[in-house]
């Protein structure tokens, strides 16, 4: 799954052409941080092409196995020449195991403060099946994707079509219900790889239901270490919008309220201002009726049915200020509903942000 | 006009039924800072009655006659016993003329600077015909109105229905074109008065077309002012975006890119980060084209039909530097435009909002 930013870079549009060439088989990603190559043009796809071509000669594979990825600076050639002439001595020091995927993680990081791993394996009869995923974002994190990119190894094997229907579904209910700043990016893309090794089938009877739970666990756990590595985030917010007439408008409350920057700095502040939640709500296209609208923090109710609530300002104010609290919407609607992670915004976003070219 | 968010405030729904029932007519507006009376339920709609009924008293009209706004924090009870016992006082106090608009300008201030004026007057034939508005808002600034206060006081001699239809339009250009921070409030109005003691008729030859250019002159005015305002804003920006297939997309588009966060910080931080901008275009809902995009900062081009263009840094940093410059977005698509005032997102924004109602 790639970014739906209309400014696609190189990276993605080659990316997508050689999925779609090679019918939804790969056998290596190639992924530099630093450098975007977006906004680059015809130069920027050849520099991608040729970071792909060096890898498959090194591998003994064609290019249209090789998928590359780039996170960083847009506009600004990529120096293709660099990662050619490292490539050989990366493909020999390709390694398996626990300390090559965090080797992995840590070199693809750019503002990220940690390196993303996750992990789950499931058995189906006599066989293991092991999932690992490796994640770097922490800015331009938004719904619909972000400087986001995902890669999420399995042995497990499957069709292309079968795989990337499960992973549309884990993507849906995790990176796509996050945000830390509202932009999206040009370069995301979330890649699940299926080796085949563990000899079993995705479509052997009750693989695919552990499959897919495995696979939305892992996405889940590397969405939340995304927000919790947030740039200058000193909070995570769990929102839970409930009571909404369609899943649709949970989700676009959810949102609303995740990239208000009123709410967020309120957040950062560690400030009871429900207030601002309150009107972010009634920005909802779908109607909502005020008088039936709730809010709680953590497990505080201070707006209850279109009332204002008597609350223990401090009971509250030390919720606010824990690292990670829950805040519960309800719409007195229907009985739709929506989980929405994000993060506070603060000065330290602004000062990593405010000169990051130069 | 009045805001489109679904939970507008008590003020708003008093406001809207007192201009129905009275078909347009007013004589007073009683206008409070500091409190929203917003989210407070059915005594916040009394609370709002009992402050018109105190003024129609005090000058022997009608409730009716009488617009209620509020502007500050949403979710207390308004204390409308303190302004129904300071009414009389303000009542005898009246006074017109530059002095008095100031004191109305400065007293509706809450994170404000500075209170916002502005005038025009144009002659038919031997009339002069004068308009006069004052603002207040300086967060929760966004299209489709936000926390904005405005009143447009005239003397020309009007029906209602043709008034509103200048202000639609005055008001489309000017602060439906701005944005500080993308959120909408629960308060915006903006009130056009007319008393007719010109003598002057907006039906008589030429009149309509005079006002229209008199009121948005007025209205733009202030809606700069408003954006001068920004919390925290250091710079002004004039977004220009240019051929767009469509109005729309034009306004859209430059929407997109007054409401990024990473692109407002780079603003912030003089930074010359177009990538960003570059990156916000693709977020479009019409199709865009990556090769036909071009990008001006100032006078300097830096991308041009798709292509990076060398530039020279010290002088696009000493525009970035300037308190109010222009960016020029090229779509390459269309004849279609829009003019969209905005600011960067600083340190200061954060500190203002982060500990605001407690």
């Amino acid at each position: 799954m790639f970014t739906r930013n209309r400014m696609a870079a190189a990276p993605v549009l080659v990316g997508r052409e050689h999925l779609k060439k090679g019918r939804g088989h790969l056998r290596a990603v190639l992924v530099n941080s630093g450098n975007a190559n977006c906004a680059t043009g015809a130069p920027g796809l050849r520099a991608a092409e040729a970071g792909c071509a060096a890898l498959a000669r090194a591998l003994g594979t064609a290019p249209l196995s090789v998928l590359p990825s780039s996170t960083g600076i847009i506009g600004v050639p990529l120096p293709v020449e660099k990662i050619v002439s490292a490539v050989p001595a990366l493909a020999a020091g390709l390694a398996s195991g626990e300390p090559a995927l965090r080797s992995f993680g840590a070199a693809i990081m750019t503002t990220d403060l940690t390196p993303k791993l996750a992990s789950a394996s499931f058995r189906v009869g006599g066989a293991v099946v092991s999932l690992a995923g490796v994640a770097k974002g922490s800015g331009m994190i938004h719904p619909d994707m972000a400087t986001m990119l995902v890669y999420i190894f399995c042995d497990i094997e499957a069709a292309p079509a079968a795989l990337k229907s499960q992973l549309k579904t884990a993507v849906d209910l995790s990176f796509n219900s996050i945000s830390v700043d509202g932009d999206t990016s040009t370069n995301d893309t979330v890649l699940l790889l299926a080796s085949g090794a563990s000899g079993v089938k995705l479509s052997s009877p009750g693989a695919a239901q552990l499959f897919g739970q495995a696979l939305r666990g892992v996405c889940a756990a590397l969405a939340e270490q995304v927000v919790r590595d947030g740039e200058g985030a000193k909070h995570l917010v769990r929102l839970r919008v409930g009571g909404a007439s369609s899943a649709l408008q949970a989700r676009e409350v959810a949102r609303a309220i995740a990239n208000s920057p009123l709410v967020k700095t309120a957040w950062a502040g560690c400030d009871p201002n429900w207030g601002r939640m309150y009107s972010t709500i009634g920005t909802s296209v779908a109607p909502v009726d005020p008088a039936k609208v709730s809010i709680a923090i953590g497990p505080h109710k201070v707006f209850s049915s279109g009332k204002a609530v008597a609350f223990d300002k401090n009971a509250v104010h030390e919720v606010l200020k824990r690292p990670e609290y829950v805040i519960s919407i309800g719409l007195g609607l229907g009985k739709a509903c929506a989980e929405f992670l994000t993060c506070d915004l603060t000065e330290e976003y602004i000062r990593i942000n405010a000169d990051y070219s130069t």
